[in-house]
């Protein structure tokens, strides 16, 4: 397949990196390092037993002249979604396949303005990786890759899965991906922002009786989100897999932890601010997200500052 | 006149140890270490000047036997209120005054318990005192000391009113110190409160863009509480009051900002704790001070166990 990947951060150096194995991949990214980087040593990947992958997709600044592409994924930070597949747009033909695995929920309706919704992939996926250096990313875990349709009938991406699989991401299709991005989005809403907040590991948010009611007020508003748009979740269900979560990893440490220890920028507006986004839309009331939202902004300034 | 005062930390020190200089005051604590302090060396008071102000209430860990008072001041935590009224109901008699200045709002209802309306004072002082060790405070803080009766017609209180300004507080009668209390409780509920969450001087409060969103929600919310009470406040006044607090004291810590930074318990319940159960009894929802009660616990916790 003709494949390009936007953006050349930590999961987009991953993605494009393990599918050139068995594609044609350009990765197109606004810096200059970067895409010099990847030039002059190709993606370089560190995995879990400290073995390094080396791979060699195309990377440019500028894909004018590359042509149609059979699949374009977006690995761009949230607000840069919208301009990215503007100056991309000549990639996109009525065959192209259109694809965002990013954090959050909500990113299709920006996909929506450039291909229809027979050619918007949505997903999440277990992987993750963060930049050691230019080109260079730490392939901090695997798992499961999980794609589909909006409106189901994914059978037709059986191709696409098998490809990302035989280049080294386990891929299903699903005719219910939305939920899967809901249920990922849980997660991350409820408690890794709470672990942001309080500057904790993820074991304090399952054994905090306050960190726990908030916790649960946060799946509470998530899961109302979620069902007014039609995917029926179950209030308690959720809870209970966001404390195992955090059952199961109680020393685990969270990238957005990390962004406020460290005085970063952190992923709140793409977590959090999308169910809030959603609420919005759906006439919602969301405060708890709306206050943890402008917490970790505080806090980001707070330690920003202190710098 | 004769003066009961229940509780003999840092404000039932210095009050009891102020009024003792015109009146028969007897402070009374549960704790022996606290009452043999006073009795050994009397209540040792620290000037914002350096001095040392010594005075020598009667210090008791019993009542019993006192007699009748004309006053009962309670300055115990506001958990102990109802238990230590109960253990010395004999102190209070058809023509005893019960005071509450603590913090919060809504002292009267368990006051009411044991006095007629027009026995029980409500206020509020500008003094601040903080524990140095049993027996011995340091005098923070001076100013306007109000105080008034729930139905107004408050200045039958005048002479005590001028008792208290005799003995060095500077006391005035208000026929609307609920609100009174209430623009200080605005204060503490909506800025204080968030120092200790960023764990920030208040001058944060005032600059960060969503701490002081954050300060507008909890006002808003305080005041549909208060104005549910009757007392006609304006919000964007308020707002402008508590933000006017911040601007002035910039680099201003506050107590629980340091109780949280030190892993002691903080005063939360009392304050945001007062709106909340003022709230629920006139069914209104405040899930930002909900929240920020519960975040303050936690981080209690934290803090306590990092200890």
């Amino acid at each position: 397949m003709k494949i390009t990947v936007l953006g050349a951060g930590a999961m987009g150096s991953l993605f494009s990196g393990y599918m050139s194995r068995n594609n044609d991949v350009t990765v197109v990214d606004v810096s200059e390092t970067m895409v010099n980087a990847i030039r002059n040593n190709g993606v370089r990947i560190r995995e879990k037993d400290g073995s390094i992958t080396e791979c060699r997709p195309n990377a440019v600044l500028s894909t004018e002249g590359i042509g149609l592409q059979d699949l374009v994924v977006v690995f761009v930070k949230s607000m840069f979604t919208i301009p990215a597949l503007e100056t991309n747009r000549h990639l996109i033909g009525p065959d192209t396949y259109l694809m965002t695995l990013q954090n959050g929920a909500g990113h299709e309706s920006k996909l929506l303005r450039f291909a229809d919704r027979k050619h918007v992939i949505i997903g999440s996926t277990q992987h993750n990786s963060s930049v050691i250096q230019a080109g260079f990313v730490n392939h901090g875990g695997s798992g499961v890759t999980s794609i589909g349709l909006l409106d189901g009938c994914s059978d037709v991406l059986q191709p696409i899965a098998e490809n990302l699989t035989s280049c080294g991401f386990e891929c299903h299709t699903e005719n219910n991906v939305q939920k899967q991005v809901w249920k990922k989005l849980f997660t991350n809403t409820a408690a890794s922002s709470l672990t942001a907040l309080f500057q904790v590991p993820l074991g304090f948010i399952h054994s905090d009786p306050n960190a726990n009611w908030l916790m649960r007020q946060l799946c509470r508003e998530a899961v109302e989100v979620a069902n007014s748009l039609g995917l029926g979740f179950d209030l308690d269900e959720v809870v209970g897999d966001v404390d195992r979560v955090c059952i199961n990893a109680p020393n685990g440490y969270t990238s957005i932890y990390a962004d406020i220890r460290d005085g970063r920028r952190s992923e709140v507006d793409t977590i959090s601010g999308s169910v809030i986004e959603a609420a919005h839309d759906q006439n919602i009331q969301v405060p708890y997200h709306e206050m943890v939202v402008k917490c970790i902004h505080a806090l980001e300034n707070k330690n920003k500052e202190s710098k």
